[in-house]
């Protein structure tokens, strides 16, 4: 029996771990034969094209180089498949691919787009009587796939967040004289990874002052004066804030700043959240203000990743493989925390439509009644997923990755 | 005898490594009675008020907590001394905070502009008869120190840029479509930092593509040309560009594109280079593009620090208390590079006159023919300031920090 795997969606830390996981367990477990990758996620399948992993990784020590290399070692796609019912071609090159390299499990590592793929292509092959499994293995840095506690590549993200608010933190406050630093933190819908911060409190840092989440409605006037009782407080004021914080009408801040602006060619000009605020600040506030925006850095910074989310992650990908074997099919793996107290996870499944296109906020009753941070309870839940440290093999001093499709 | 130290200037991953360096070896020689602290550099000492360091740092475990601290533990400034001529109320002030504490030696880590008050002030206590020395311990990101191989801090930025753009050269290649990721670096007069990545050849990347830097004339048509070109070749280009490239005219690029542009609230708005370039590309080749600011994050990194940088920074510090027990006074202490073939440095000082405002830029030997790269021959010169990895003590999986302040 032979096996396919793919990754799409966008780049974390941790997918290239549940790949390993995945490929480390099919290649030991004495049930498959080969190992397919697919390039570019649905794509390569579509194409066609399918490649014998046994021929671009060669033993333990390449595998732990994959764990370790950050973003999607076969590359990812954006590919979203039609209802059977509107147009069957898609379904029908993906049956005759598989057909074609004797797949009769498929494994896509993605997040909830990812899942609708695992959701119509397992129905698509039960309603067709074609005995191919298909199964979906969680990945996002926003953590906000239903039905797990937790995303794999979050607890790396926000390890990057929590330890660059932390420095950034330290920067800031070198001059003795009153300044905001506009922190802007991936998260469209969901504020998880912004909220994740709540974490330097584990270190009595009282950064961030501020946190802004796209789960509360913005107030611009309102957040101008929690920036001047802050920076009464604290001198040195830091703000995080969601990428994707809109105003009560539900348009986004970032959005309704710029809009009319004009860039150098009179476009209609793009500033992310963190510039418009810093923006704001200068003209209400007047004070020293910057604004950083941890852009992909926070996504790709597996030097520090998670090393709690680097092993869950590669044992979720060996569990879908697992739940393959023991007949499953249409389902997306999960992560259930079994004891708050001491943490640990138990790998489970659910039904893919539960999680296909779906998404998790960040629960309103871990946010402070001003909406402009985030409680207490909060970090017990964060705190675990960020424990431990990576041992990232170094080359010349810069991290060594791994090529898959060299 | 009691002596100061001070740091100043923009923070850097070093500068407490050298604030250790010579607190321990002051605290340890057994010559010096007091190690006093100036909080935000000069500042402090014009306020007259000075810290006895030894009720702040005990043991070493501090020390070591200190050096993988990012930023300037005891806060900086950007106070410039006016000449004494001019104004001597602050050399009075000084005089009187040093005769208060017994200050027989005072210790200024700083850049350029802290070199030229360790340049006024000896001259001045010289020229008065005052038994004070006063020596610089040299630190700056922007590596543009003269008489002195490279600065302390340097190699921790270069660190943290070469595998950030490792990493970010990773995510940027998931999707299989032509894109561009321009990468902004500090560096508004030297191209040091920038040019640092071409130490990413050495691991056999490709990435970056394109480098440019202040000491060459941009221009943007033949940056369009380069990018086409580039983009033909790799299909995903990453372009390194340092915040401060001008145009041939010596205008700022930056400037030259958002002159004229207002932000939402009617001001010039300013705009970095990176996002600039990024509208050049979206307007003139329309492929997908991003552009990422390192910002702060290229100084205060310090859980990705250069051991060997944080060694020297530490050694250097230790070596200008030598120094100055010797002695010596107006000067600032260096590296000298013994051995080219196995890297290995030597500390050393010259005249502050001769470091204090003036700059050292990238030497025009290095860089490619067309403007837009950098030579094989600078890796040699970059890639040993970059090695060795710190083992920054975690708490809670975030990195423990010291505070002198608290």
């Amino acid at each position: 029996m032979n096996i396919a795997i793919a990754q799409s969606g966008g780049p974390t830390c941790a997918i290239n771990a549940s790949l390993a996981g995945a490929y480390y367990y099919a290649s030991e477990c004495g049930e498959i034969d080969r190992i397919y990758g697919s390039f570019n996620g649905i794509e390569g399948i579509l194409k066609g094209e399918l490649t014998d992993l046994s021929t671009r990784i060669h033993g333990e020590s390449d595998l732990d180089l994959l764990i370790h290399t950050p973003s999607a070692a076969l590359g990812s796609c954006r590919h979203k498949l039609a209802e059977y019912s509107d147009n069957h071609s898609d379904y029908d090159k993906i049956k005759e691919c598989f057909y074609k390299y004797g797949i009769k499990m498929f494994f896509y590592i993605g997040g909830n787009d990812s899942m609708d793929t695992v959701n119509k292509l397992s129905k698509y092959f039960s309603a067709s009587n074609i005995e191919i499994k298909v199964i979906g293995i969680p990945k996002t840095i926003d953590n906000d796939l239903c039905g797990t506690d937790h995303s794999p590549g979050f607890g790396s993200a926000a390890k990057y967040v929590c330890a660059t608010v932390q420095e950034i933190s330290r920067d800031s406050r070198v001059y003795a004289i009153p300044s905001v630093t506009v922190v802007e933190v991936m998260g469209r819908h969901a504020g998880w990874l912004t909220a994740s911060c709540c974490c330097l409190r584990a270190n009595k840092e009282t950064a961030p002052h501020l946190i802004y989440l796209p789960e509360t409605p913005f107030c611009t006037d309102k957040f101008i004066e929690d920036v001047k009782l802050a920076i009464q407080k604290y001198t040195t004021v830091i703000v995080a804030v969601s990428e994707g914080v809109k105003n009560a009408d539900g348009k986004s801040v970032a959005g309704s700043f710029t809009s009319g602006k004009k860039d150098a060619f009179g476009h209609a000009y793009l500033s992310g959240v963190g510039k418009c605020l810093e923006e704001l600040i200068t003209e209400k506030i007047g004070c020293k203000v910057r604004s950083v925006e941890l852009n992909v850095m926070q996504r790709c910074s597996s030097h520090i990743a998670s090393a709690t989310d680097l092993a869950e992650s590669e044992m979720i990908g060996a569990a879908a493989v697992g739940a393959g074997l023991a007949g499953k099919t249409g389902c997306v793996m999960t992560y259930l925390r079994e004891n708050k107290e001491t943490y640990s996870v138990k790998i489970g499944s659910v039904p893919a439509c539960e999680v296909a296109n779906h998404e998790k906020l960040f629960p309103k009753e871990w946010i402070n009644e001003d909406g402009n941070g985030v409680l207490d309870e909060a970090i017990g839940y964060f705190l675990p997923l960020i424990q431990g440290e990576v041992m990232t093999k170094m080359r010349n001093g810069m991290p060594w990755h791994f090529e898959l499709r060299n």
